[in-house]
Order: structure tokens, then C-alpha cells, then sequence
């Protein structure tokens, strides 16, 4: 059974300037919801001072219990340190994401602390959420997975260790380990595989692939084949695009959709309602569709 | 050894509207040797009455001549009936292609005949050819290879069939498979595989994907681990490209390289230098770059 996690509300807005209103966050939340994507990360509890894009979260939340009052679909956010925990629990967040990499010099551009004292500030935050909320659920990202855009290539030892401790003594439920700057190839996820599966059960994996180059559909199919069952990807592809509109970064949703459901992999996805479900956000932020599959799928 | 036959001064061309001059055209070309392309269909010796873009072929292979007397790379250019064959021949031209399709309904809309008729003309002409010349070398395109946009899923027996044709009774020496609309996935790849390898060896074979979906470099994964070894690609992914800027339409001969050389297959290809090529043609197009490999090289 394959899972998609939708990370277009958190990942794919964090690096956009132009504001997008709550409402129309929320709206696009639904329209995802709509589609049929039932996992999705919608924000992150990280300081409005270093990103004001997502400074909303609270009221995010607030405004999808609203919309979705009984049974809602797993919503998530990223949560990066104790001070976030502290917003994100009166928020009734069940499921958080905490966020390191396997290159130190990522961490440190990216959150100013090594990795191992990511891991250390990670533990205290996954300590403190289980005891606030015991049925949660807890994915830990492993950036630079394969790359590092400051280090250069990753040695997959490091990555695995990294993974290996978020499993092992942190105890996440779930390990996404992540092509940050869309570099990797088919080959190189089975030597990653190699090495985190030593000490990780498959199941707790996923992949978090980017489409900078082509890829990432190609890595995803490799991923399968090995056995592997969740993936993450962003609406239109949003987020996770340095070089300019039309050049991948995140894998878009519309792309794993489309590939999984022909390659008879159900997904219980309606890939036009995803399609149009991220039209307001792209409009909000003057952009034109850009995902391969969503341009076709509109097209139709 | 793998082999990518360039179709970008063609195939990429044909359908823009904005004229390219000779020149640009030539250079673009020259640029394309220069990254270390070692096969490019250049042109069509089409009616310029159907396709105005590509009028100028004559002109442009006596151009090319002028700029590689000596030992030219493999330049190809499709010979659509005995009227372009005319042409051809007097141009020095010893590399053709000729065109059909899986689907009646595609050839009909496309060249005004059956796909039965199609063969008969392209019998008519590669025999013409042969004796022209002796030494030269015939591709064959069957589009349609998987769905047509007129006739929609595309029984593989078709394809077989049409492939099969172009193999024994008409004996081109390549066979160019074309996903036309990039909607295959690799295990349609595997599928059709096990039918055109019923009559016709592998290494006879190459494949034409389209990344209109994202998926066309997990179809390349797929057909290299089934042992195929020659693939089409447009620089910068120019041509078939029907939606929007930024939508895949060719499958970007920068992803192509990309992920062969990351995969420790040797290409020969500079993929900075081919990032470069396609740019005053994209100019001339008022286009931006939008192949994903082509905007990382170019960021670098």
C-alpha cells in the first residue's frame, strides 16, 4: 500500500516571499483533501522571525479543526525546537516532523547547529511530544541524503548513521531521507538503500525525492521496486526551485499521481481535482502551472 | 555503448512558428558537435509548403558542409516521400529518416494516409535511397508507439506490427519507438518490449520518449536495464511541447546526459557546454530555458 506525503503547504511555500493568506492556505489544505490526499504537512511551528510565510501555523490549524471537525485527514507540521513544540501542541497537532541532515555544513547554514546537536535538540522535542500526545507520530527528515549543495557528496555512511540514530535512539516512527538538490539517480538510491536498511526496516523509509533533473520519477520507481512505500511530493511542485519557473525542485504530486496510477498502483487520487486544488496558491504567487502532469492533466 | 541520436534542430523546430534563420540554425548545430553530440537529425526535407520552419534544409546541410568538410558527425535528416528524397540526395545527405506510426487515426491527421500506405511510401524511398546510396543508413519512427491523442491506448501488436514491417520487409537499420504524448511508464517500456523483441533484435531498437509526464527518464532506466542502448532527446527538450512553456514535451537531452553519466555511463557529452547550445535558438524563440538539467547546468 503506497503513501503519498504531501508536503506542498509546508515545504513548497516556506521559501515563498509573496504572503499567502490563511484562508487560502486552509482553502488549498481542503483542495487537497478533495483530491484525495489524506497525509498532509501543512505548516510548521517554526519562528514567524525566520519565516514569516508559515508565522500563521496556529491559526492554520485552528482554521482546518474547523473545516474538518470530525476524523480529519493526518495533518502535520515540522517542528523545529521546543519553542515550536510549546505552539504546536495546544494546536492539537498529532503528528509532527522534525528536521535534520546528513551534512553538517547544511545544518549549520540552514539552522546554525551540527548535526549531532540537531539530533540532540530533535531528541528533547520528540521526548516532550510523546508525553504530551502518546498516540502521536513522529517523521524525522534526513536532508542531503545524497548531496550536499555546500559539502559536495555525501558519503551514504553519514547518512545512514543519521538515520540510524533517529530510528534507534530517538525512535521516530518514520525517516524521510531527502534528495535536497535533486541530484540522484536510480543507481544511487539502491546503494543508499544498501546502507540504511543494515539498521532501518524498510518500512519506516521514505523518500523524499526532488525533480531538479529529471529524476526524480525514475528514483521513485527504483524505490518501488526495492520494496519501498512512501513518498513524499509537493502540489505543482512547489518549493524546492532555486533556478527559475519550470525547473524542478520538489517532486510534484501530479507527477507521482500520474505515475503510480499508470504504472496500476492505486492512489485513490483524482489527479484534475489535484491539478486545479493548487491553481489559487500559484495564482497568489503570480506563478503559471509548471508541474509536468498537472500542465497535461489542466490540458485535458 | 549507449548512443543518443539528437533530435533538436529537427523534431525540436518543427512546430515553432517564430522562423529561425539558416545561420542560427547552423550554429546551433555546430554548438551541439561542439558538446560532443556525435548523431543529429538536423532537418527535414518536408514540403516547405507543410513545414516552413524546416524549408531551408538544403541550405542548411550546405552550410554544415562548408563547417565540418572533413569527417562530419552523423547528421540525419527525415525524407518524407520521393519529392524530399529529391532534395536529399543532391545535399550529400547519407543518413535519412522516414516516419510512421502505430495508429491509423495519428498518420491520417498527420501525413493524410493510412499507416499501410505510409509503409508502401516509405518502401518507395528507402529503396530509392539504398541505390542513391549504398552506404547510407535508414531510421525508421513509429510514434505512437503507446497511445495516439486521436485514437488514445495503442494496442501493442500494432506497434509490433508496424516495427516489425519497417524491419524485414522494408529493412531500415534502426527503429525509432516514440512515446509522441509521454504518457508510458516503465512498465509499458517492459510491455512493449516483450512484443517488438518477438521479431526484431534489441539492438535495432531505440527509443523516443517524451517527458510530458515526468516519467520519460524512468522509461530510459527501464529500457537501458532491458538492455536497449539508443535513445532520442531534444537539446533543452525543444519540440513537442504543446501545453506551456516549462511542460515537457521532448525529453530533454540534458536529462538524458545527466542522469547517463551520473549512472557511470559515459556519454562524451559536455553537459555545461550543451546547456549552452540551444540558447541563442531559444532566444530567436522568445523562450526561456526550461529543461530541468539545462537550468541546474546553467546555474552553476
Amino acid at each position: 500500500m503506497v503513501r503519498i506525503v504531501e508536503v506542498g503547504p509546508r515545504d513548497g511555500l516556506q521559501n515563498e516571499a509573496l504572503p499567502i493568506t490563511t484562508p487560502v492556505k486552509a482553502a488549498f489544505v481542503a483542495a487537497l483533501v478533495g483530491a484525495g490526499l489524506k497525509e498532509i504537512e501543512v505548516s510548521s511551528f517554526v519562528s514567524p522571525k525566520w519565516v514569516p510565510q508559515l508565522g500563521d501555523a496556529v491559526e492554520l490549524f485552528e482554521m482546518l479543526r474547523v473545516q474538518f471537525p470530525v476524523e480529519p485527514p493526518y495533518f502535520s507540521a515540522l517542528v523545529p525546537n521546543e519553542k515550536g513544540l510549546e505552539r504546536a501542541i495546544p494546536s492539537g497537532v498529532k503528528r509532527i516532523a522534525v528536521f535534520t541532515a546528513a551534512s553538517d555544513q547544511f545544518t549549520q547554514k540552514n539552522i546554525n547547529m551540527g548535526v549531532d546537536e540537531s539530533l540532540d535538540v530533535i531528541a528533547t522535542v520528540v521526548d516532550a511530544f510523546r508525553k504530551a500526545v502518546p498516540d502521536g507520530f513522529v517523521r524525522g527528515y534526513v536532508s542531503t541524503a545524497f548531496e550536499c549543495p555546500c559539502a559536495g557528496k555525501v558519503p551514504y555512511a553519514d547518512t545512514a548513521r543519521v538515520a540510524g540514530i533517529l530510528h534507534k535512539k530517538i525512535g521516530v516512527d518514520e525517516i524521510s531521507l531527502g534528495d535536497t538538490i535533486g541530484v540522484a539517480v536510480p543507481a544511487e538510491v539502491a546503494e543508499l538503500h544498501d546502507y540504511v536498511t543494515a539498521d532501518i526496516p524498510k518500512k519506516k523509509i521514505a523518500w523524499h525525492f526532488h525533480d531538479t533533473r529529471g529524476t526524480a520519477i525514475a528514483n521513485v520507481a527504483k524505490a518501488l521496486d526495492l520494496g519501498y512505500e512512501v513518498f513524499d511530493s509537493s502540489a505543482a511542485g512547489l518549493g524546492g526551485c532555486p533556478y527559475a519557473p519550470g525547473a524542478g525542485g520538489n517532486l510534484a504530486t501530479e507527477d507521482l499521481v500520474y505515475f503510480l496510477e499508470r504504472s496500476g498502483i492505486a492512489t485513490g487520487v483524482d489527479l484534475a481535482k489535484l491539478a486545479r486544488a493548487s491553481l489559487p496558491v500559484l495564482e497568489a504567487l503570480g506563478r503559471r502551472p509548471a508541474a509536468r502532469s498537472q500542465l497535461a492533466a489542466l490540458a485535458e
